[in-house]
């Protein structure tokens, strides 16, 4: 089998290809990290993370024990495979999507299956024939990476309610979309659905990805069998710290969105004025077809000459287009001057 | 199924239950602590933790192919079974041992066996069969767990030459075995044989319990096909820095493992006189027999009772002993001093 590829890292260069924040973590992150205890690094850490169980429960209506803390999103996801799926069993997601479920699937010997999302302009929506019998698994990344698009919650909430097997909602960038005034999140669903998982990390909006921290949130009988799964010390002592501490700087986290969006809408008049066009995003990327769309790849390997990495994919869905990260101004004003020479 | 138990962790108890290191981690430790960048925080760590395995390669004088580093050994030996055992395939350890090996079978579907070790006088040596056909693994953990004792690399070469299948040496407590001038690490045989792995952990020696990090040595292609199977980004930025920092302070290792044998050796003196018996130990704790055995439970209950934490089992095999951690020296104190009122 092939593993998954993550997106390249190359020295020195800017980094608008993986799509974490652009923006450096709270300062509250930064006093915790500096006052870690020697004995806090001596003894195993709080096998359950509690106390940062407590703190995400508290701020998103839940509760502790509809909450389980993963190694990065990634962990979450590998212990839902490992926990409900057995060889040859279905797990079914809109496409494209994040690479990793497919990859996943092979590694648990699980069978893939894509359904294409239906590209109604500058929407996607979420395929009809995405719930029915067959799938013990359903993942719908929302929004959806690459495309960076938003299923409302009134369709996830129709595949809750008309899938048979668990429904997996990875909401990796949904705080930039409730940001731009969405409701997005299914969290306030979660007492309704028994078969709903959501998925959120500290990898973007938190700007934490170094750290790798993920949250799972679904009925307290279900986080109690993912919990027998996962590796007993799953999250170090230190990342359930900075974990807490970025949940509890809530205005850090306002601004760092706010910024984030003012940064899109910049990336976006730029790009318009130069004739890429992309779907509505409510993410903290883009997935643009260039001008000329056969000269994606061209522009990618141009861009990455530069020092300037964005993320380009060579299968026939996204072979005509280009996934870029909104980055800190300086990025963004690198990028837009580096486009409009080659464009 | 049930989960694996981890050792209780109470506030503000003595932890003498799980074999953490009595001792603070380097200093340089806390250093780079305080010095992780912003954006170090924001973006993804390098996903194979190149530095920390190259600092690890030159140190155990293997190449950086050789190494695979881990959050925690746990996820070492989660990646070997999700690689190398398809539902029924059979692993086999001497016991008793480490339960999570018997745990991570379960959630693998995977078939367990066990050959119980030949206790020989204070020795306890490899079973001859658990080499032979059958098992797709044996691992072994070396210094055992709950044992202490510690198999020759003769014994281990001779179960890698026998054995069809992979052979998993778990060397988490290897430091305290070399450092009682025992040559007992078989990293030295790693490119003699194909199906060796090597397992290390910074949560002993290296004082990191707390974040997480454990090494698997073995022969290239080998590493690379558990790459594919690791979460991509697995091991944090934080961690990787720490783990770098603490192999390359050579001194404060060596003064901790020393540390830890003279506090080792206190404690058996005390113990000796209390009439408590053990196998011989090459690691940071004891397998102790009570003067009366029968009356170990009511003492593991006793010490709890006075917040001192020791490793207790309802097995037929363990029921009758006490696992102990060599604590700091007024740690060892108090559980002197306790057991002394209740022998």
């Amino acid at each position: 089998m092939r593993g998954y590829t993550p997106g390249e890292q190359i020295r020195g260069a800017i980094k608008l290809n993986t799509n974490e924040s652009a923006f450096p973590p709270s300062p509250r992150v930064r006093s915790v990290l500096a006052g870690i205890a020697d004995d806090s690094l001596r003894l195993y850490p709080d096998p359950v993370s509690r106390k940062l169980r407590e703190t995400a429960a508290a701020l998103y209506g839940v509760t502790p024990e509809q909450v389980l803390a993963g190694n990065g999103s990634d962990d979450c996801l590998t212990i839902l495979y490992r926990a409900f799926l057995s060889p040859g069993d279905e797990v079914r997601v809109p496409s494209p999507t994040y690479g990793l479920y497919d990859t996943l699937a092979t590694l648990q010997a699980a069978r893939f299956s894509t359904v294409p999302y239906r590209q109604v302009g500058r929407r996607w929506e979420l395929p009809e024939d995405l719930a029915g019998p067959g799938a013990k698994m359903v993942i719908v990344a929302n929004p959806n990476n690459p495309s960076a698009t938003v299923a409302s919650t009134d369709e996830l909430r129709r595949l809750c309610a008309r899938s048979p097997g668990i429904v997996v909602v990875d909401e990796a960038y949904v705080d930039f979309s409730l940001g731009a005034g969405l409701a997005a999140s299914m969290l306030p669903y979660l007492a309704e659905y028994e078969n709903l998982v959501v998925l959120r990390t500290f990898s973007k909006s938190y700007s934490l990805a170094g750290a790798r921290l993920g949250l799972l949130f679904a009925a307290p009988a279900l986080v109690a069998e993912l919990t027998k799964v996962k590796d007993s010390y799953n999250v170090n002592v230190i990342t359930q710290a900075l974990g807490t501490a970025a949940l509890e700087d809530r205005e850090h986290h306002r601004q760092l969105i706010a910024g984030t969006l003012a940064q899109r809408a910049r990336l976006e008049t730029a790009l318009a004025a130069m004739g890429f066009t992309w779907p509505e995003s409510a993410a903290n990327f883009l997935l643009c077809t260039p001008p000329v769309p056969a000269r994606a790849e061209e522009l990618y390997l141009a861009l990455k000459a530069q020092g300037l990495l964005v993320r380009w994919w060579g299968t026939p869905e996204l072979r005509e287009r280009l996934r870029i990260t909104v980055g800190k101004p300086e990025d963004n004003d690198r990028l837009i001057g580096a486009l409009k020479a080659l464009v």
